[in-house]
């Protein structure tokens, strides 16, 4: 039985599987963050326990590793890594590659991403040929989850500017940053002001899910995300080709299905990102020149 | 002769003033920023050199400080400092109603600033009795010069994501960056990433005089300034009464006289903020009832 292993390395999650030629998943593992451009050389053991946890005693032939900026210059740490647990060195391919494959089967579409950050990819041949955004919260993410917790806080300043009270949003986001409501005053507008600089601001992302959650009951929190739309549209349509109807797959929490933010976007064939890990393990088992169905079609 | 003494403390400069009842300028001192809440208590004494120096030898019957922020709690210290000077100590005003004053006699109407940072404020009777915006780089200052620098950077990112040559505006960012003229490559941006996030945030500021230069000849940069203009005018609407025709003082240094940033704003009673130390000195004239000249009608 020929079996590969496949890897998802993420700022906040590290998993690995190992799927058989039918594409049944015979081991699995989940472990925090790993990202060696974040994490350096701890990153080397957090991957080698989660593959050591899904392959067990089991035997794999090919492995694909799914990773944002790749191996961060400990390569070698990897290579004695990959040998002493008797795995295959992995193909890297990037996140924004690896989100695509998880959304399909198709060789060629584009990728539209917002979690914490926001980025497009459009891709061909399962490589990613151009990409925008996903510039980094100072500079860009524009529609991403701290974007839309900016926009969330920045809504509340003005409020108190503007010496109204308030409607859900505002509330909603003083309970976010202080736990409990407050009074609409400028006293409190320093002091949220105070914690958001406090905290480290990608935890800003933090009060995103407030926005989607109240864009049904106000206008202004609809208003957000009816501009993050049209960032993100934005930003897509920078890398793919006009006229396009290759699949386009939505990637990020944020995007999820259901979400009011993919909700908005017009694209007539889109699809949702999935398993990242299983994606990587039936790109290797393709590199083993082994049909096996797409995650997609598979129902275990 | 009666003379008062007028200082404005800011953040990168300390002005101290003395003027006659005339509106004569007898002495003057300029020396490094001197916030207490920036600097803490070194504060106290670059204040005490500028005040020192333009004093001198003369006697000043009453003073009076712009400063933003107040004394940051070392009262006991300045309390000394002004009676070892023999200078009698100084009332407080904010730094946002100094820029008012300096720029019209009138006791109500409204300022607009823009340079670093951005912020409106209503004025009744030489009292800001509403503020928007002034929120800092993070969550707010719309329309400033850091919000235009990282508009800058934004522009030559996304010109690199179009794979787009650019034009001037572009062009100059990168020179503003590098130092030289840089390949329009994925490896520039992402150098250019590095370089904007390794330097204070403020001093992306820097990069706003590069987008004023460029927006009669580049459409991108004219728009900028435009989405910049629209920012300002939604701030000075948040504080400023619908229909008021009282003065507004445009203020900071994006909003000079000549500025194509100001020259977008569409009101018709604009003045631009002045000399605020000697601002300053004419508010102590005032408080001891002398009616001198406001120092936009005097010309020594």
């Amino acid at each position: 039985m020929t079996l590969a292993l496949g890897l998802d390395v993420g700022g906040s999650t590290t998993r690995a599987v190992v799927v058989s030629a039918s594409g049944s998943v015979l081991g699995s593992a989940r472990g925090p963050g790993a990202n060696p451009v974040v994490y350096g050389e701890a990153a080397v053991s957090t991957i080698a326990a989660a593959v050591r946890q899904a392959v067990a005693d089991l035997r794999v032939e090919a492995s694909v590793m799914g990773i944002a900026g790749g191996l961060g210059g400990f390569d070698g740490d990897f290579a004695r890594m990959w040998a002493s647990l008797g795995v295959p060195p992995p193909r890297l391919v990037s996140d924004v590659e690896l989100a695509f494959v998880s959304g399909t089967a198709s060789r060629t579409g584009s990728v539209l991403l917002a979690g914490t950050g926001a980025a497009a990819s459009h891709v061909v041949d399962r490589v990613a040929v151009a990409t925008a955004d996903g510039h980094g919260w100072l500079l860009g993410d524009l529609g991403s989850g701290v974007w839309l917790g900016r926009e969330a806080v920045r809504h509340l300043l003005t409020t108190i500017d503007q010496a109204s009270s308030g409607g859900l949003l505002a509330a909603r986001v003083l309970e976010g940053l202080f736990g409990e409501p407050r009074p609409m005053t400028r006293e409190t507008a320093s002091e949220a002001i105070h914690r958001v600089h406090a905290a480290p601001v990608p935890t800003l992302a933090s009060l995103a899910p407030l926005v989607l959650a109240a864009a049904e009951h106000d206008p202004h929190a609809a208003d957000i995300l009816d501009r993050a739309a049209a960032h993100l549209q934005e930003t897509l349509a920078t890398v793919r080709p006009k006229d396009d109807d290759s699949p386009i797959v939505l990637a990020g929490g944020l995007l999820a299905q259901g979400s009011p933010l993919a909700a908005r976007l017009p694209y007539p064939t889109i699809t949702h990102a999935g398993d990242a890990a299983r994606a990587a393990a039936w790109l290797a088992l393709h590199d083993l020149s082994l049909d096996t169905p797409h995650p997609r079609e598979v129902r275990t």
